[in-house]
């Protein structure tokens, strides 16, 4: 294969200041490392996370000025010295971790994440709202070439994410799962891998037009919380026998949601924190955990081995995620919307506009 | 082996109305049911639950009048048609769980403490606080006859339940341990049964004095919460690597120590929950627990698997109990006592004074 | 509820000698002591087991005269004293594992099979060829009304069994698992379980026509060893990055698949032994086992919890099994058909014919 | 801390021919790529593997001319440009595993041992047995200032791969397993790592005098394998339940050993092996091992973390290796010991001799 031509510059979307906007120039590309890879990326999903990273709001400060976005699809077209496992031509995803360490004691036990060492795209180093982006070529997602590089893109984050909690909270095949926020664009995919599973969901949203949607994509039960009397009782009542859920994935969560989760969690059963509300705390009465012998449990980003299974799910077509694409030349427009909250499923911008 | 006499009747403590006192009283022997056992109870320990069952102070109301005790060490002296595996003569212990379905979903997954039918000592079923009680033959406690009935009886609650929080915790041989309130009762046996199972411990409790004690059951690391100035940063730097420690037993909860336990469990680290203290939440940040993915789980007793397990420990002489002993005639004065908080380590009764 | 009237004598088949036959006579109906019930069976599959207790060429010898079967889907008439859990006209199944101790050290850990007392029905006491039937109440199967008693008879032990062994297997959603003899009765079960468990299935066994069968239930590939040139070779390429199946189930074991599923397995992959052929013996060699970290294990059948997981896949519609129904009084004529190897699929009796 | 001086040359043994013998001599320093770390090597234990890689009688072969050895302990004096995470003037071990990709699904997970792409030192690459040894500075030992080099090489590879199979075994402390061959080096290190880790343990060997010095290791039981007229009785009444240890360390197998681990571990239980007699085989009757549902399986050497847990056990004083230190020079007369069956204990040589 012929190496592809790399240009000098390209177009990207640049935060110069804390609390944004956006600038859409051109910029250098970049050279790899010798343990990196250059990726021209070919679309990248927009999320939450990007918006904060932009408006500086989180408790750790991001690099400036920066290049967000961490769920970037593409095409590897450079690499350093030492790469030996990703070829120029693979597909590849850029995601939250751009890198780690791969050596402190959290690295050597698959716990990449938590290393303290991180890189993370569109944070602490440039991510994927660029047409050329850097990553280590340990940590790049290996996209099989038959998979749609605009449709995958928002799995890198999301996808991950939900895969990820369903994955730690131990339920098994048979056993049953509530999902709050099953209506929201993290839930509906959660939704689909929990069924991929062979786990039976309760999703819990307010509205019925969520409840249609979460119904069709292979829920067994809808609870609406908004006009539920009894939340718990009704949550534990579409279970067989009555007990609860043997998990519960919370995907929105407030102080509300959080402490009744754990009391319609079957006993022995496990809550999985995921959502992160600013400030939040999590409460939970001791004598009922302990008594019912509760766990409460944060789930972070997969890792590298989590990413791979989030893909296959996808790449099989069992998980499908709705998107919209724009071009990257309207990455503002998309945080204007989402500032507003008017954004329903997952926007993907288009490196090429 | 000649069957042994049993009395018609027999001295016993009874709690006859709600807030007590126990009254010491002769009262008619009962006849154990088909799958159940007499048991001629020598010793008892007296345990802070005793004290609650007499004042009907917690959520669930007990039987009344009531036999209080739930940690009677004894022998059998009388069994049920469909008793097999228990014999006359048999040292046994009768603990908290008295009995339960043993076929419900909790007891098919030999989770008994969850039973929704269990059967509790003292509680909702008499006690050990009479010479001869009944108990549940697959229930009771298998005690070797080398092993001393007065020493053991303390296990028979205690132990069992910080054994069980230790295994609930998944910390592994060579891993580290925080026990919130290591000099305590439960305490002291937490840290020579977590020694035993190949953990290094820091103890967390208050005064010098406590400090020695812990060392000297084998704690690596004591850390004074009434002294240190930054008690998260002193118990992470007692771990070598100033991660901090794998698991958190908090044997004396309330919100202060809770929160601080998130703080500096390690990433991925298991913060277990075993006090009770009235009406109390727990709350954890939720940015935090998500980001280092840390597990909070409630512990309650152990089953009857942890049960053996913990009482072998013992009879290996590997963990020791400091106790005072009294006639069962003088219970009412071990609850003033511990009602004035005036109880260092573990009171045991003799039912023959 | 009306108790049911109970008939003192009904029709049964019976082993009055090693060997047999069966014969199909009046028997009492005996009378459930305090923890057990009395079954009226509907409807027994009929397994190799019962055959193998009708021979007596097992190592050890079943009771005499015998009453075999352990398949049994019928409904409560009767209970003993102490029985509260299951009430009169609830449908239960009598499994291999009429009962056991409930209190050794394998049944306080969920592992009721490996009691040391376990009563086996049809076997070591009377089983379900029989109108009338008594089995320990805490062991019965819980059917849910509204599942057919005649179609889910043989999950009773060819389902759980499968079940099991997948469970065992520790293959999570996603991952590969290879089913020798995937064509067979429990095979074409265990293809249908490893689907619903969210696994990816590699079906191995003999001819097109069973290929056919094997993909319609939802196999991936299927690997004809018939025809096959390089089993190993096609197994691994079966799986998209060639590693091999994370897991294999040996349903039909003999020396030569034994070793072949070792060689084909992923690394640290698990290869379950579930089939017992006379007198075989399990093979590997030491070298690759060590430096590919292979685990071998032994699944027998299913514990209670196992039992209702099993069934409650089958109640959801995501287990179909073949079978054929004739009068309990033809059940010789099954045992001819099964002798010379006749027998595609899984037979069922009727009682009342 | 001023760089150390390296020099340009070394003294080394040199393995020139498939046969052997070593030759010592002088030979480059080399110089470390980007990930790479120079160590200094000090001590390096001899092992059974380098007189295998000497003579080239292993199915795969190793590189020639070769720098055998894998128990290397050593200071970094120099690093590449991509290595943060050790420093120079650290102390660090070759191990068997000198570098492994990082990136392929075994690596993803921990399981970096099973990486294709594994560099094996002293067998694919250079390995400790001259002055200056290269490394991959993610895997290289992380060994405390505080331990003598000399006396940790031996842990490097027999301690890391004994403390993996007990790992791999999955007994719990207060649970008993067997160690066969707990005699030999890899066995007296085996029963310490046990004892540390909250064993009971059954040494099984040849002779009185291993006996004595198993027993005084702190096994609790031994049993001559000469003498014993039952040996599966004799291990399984050392329990005290008399069912039999809950796993067993194969560390010296033969087809015998093997039979009769499966017969006397207890039912559900563990069968870890780890010795690798050439063409041997694993062999299990199918009969006993799905009924009683036995474990078998391989275990190969620790992972990066496993390396620092054992090396953790050793430099808190749990673990003691007796050896014998002799110069590098002197190698050749190891080998020749070794291959005489002369050797007790464990050989370390001195680079510096």
């Amino acid at each position: 294969m012929a190496a592809p031509e790399i240009p000098k510059e390209q177009w990207a979307q640049v935060v110069e200041a804390k609390g944004g906007p956006v600038v859409y120039k051109k910029i250098p590309v970049q050279t790899p490392g010798p343990d990196e890879v250059l990726v021209n990326v070919k679309y990248s999903g927009v999320c939450h996370t990007d918006l904060h990273a932009m408006m500086g709001d989180w408790p750790i400060a991001p690099k400036l000025p920066l290049v967000g976005g961490h769920e970037g699809a593409g095409v590897v077209v450079a690499k350093g010295s030492l790469v030996d496992d990703v070829q120029i031509g693979d597909h590849v995803g850029i995601k939250w971790l751009n890198g780690s360490c791969l050596a402190c004691s959290f690295c050597m036990q698959a716990d990449e994440p938590l290393c303290s060492h991180a890189l993370l795209s569109g944070y602490t180093v440039d991510g994927s709202f660029q047409q050329y982006a850097i990553a280590k070529a340990a940590h790049v997602a290996r996209i099989p070439k038959d998979v749609d590089l605009e449709a995958v893109s928002p799995v890198l984050c999301a996808g991950i994410t939900v895969y990820k909690g369903l994955k730690e909270s131990g339920a098994r095949p048979g056993q049953w799962v509530a999902i709050v926020g099953a209506g929201g664009g993290l839930g509906s995919m959660a939704v689909q891998y929990a069924k991929a599973m062979g786990l039976h969901v309760i999703g819990i949203d307010s509205g019925e037009e969520k409840g249609e949607s979460v119904k069709s994509l292979g829920a067994t039960a809808y609870v609406d919380f908004t006009t539920s009397k009894d939340l718990v009782a009704e949550v534990k009542a579409a279970t067989p026998d009555g007990l609860g859920p043997h998990a519960v994935l919370l995907l929105a969560v407030s102080e509300k949601p959080f402490q009744q989760a754990t009391e319609y969690v079957r006993s022995r059963g496990t809550v999985i924190c995921i959502g992160l509300p600013a400030n939040a705390y999590l409460k939970a009465p001791v004598f009922d955990t302990v008594l019912r012998m509760i766990t409460i449990k944060g789930s972070y980003v997969g890792n590298r081995q989590d990413t791979q299974e989030a893909l296959d799910f996808f790449s099989r077509g069992l998980v499908k995620v709705p998107y919209k694409t724009v071009g990257l030349s309207k990455l503002q427009e998309v945080y204007d919307l989402m500032h507003q909250g008017k954004i329903v499923g997952r926007y993907v911008v288009d490196t090429s506009k």
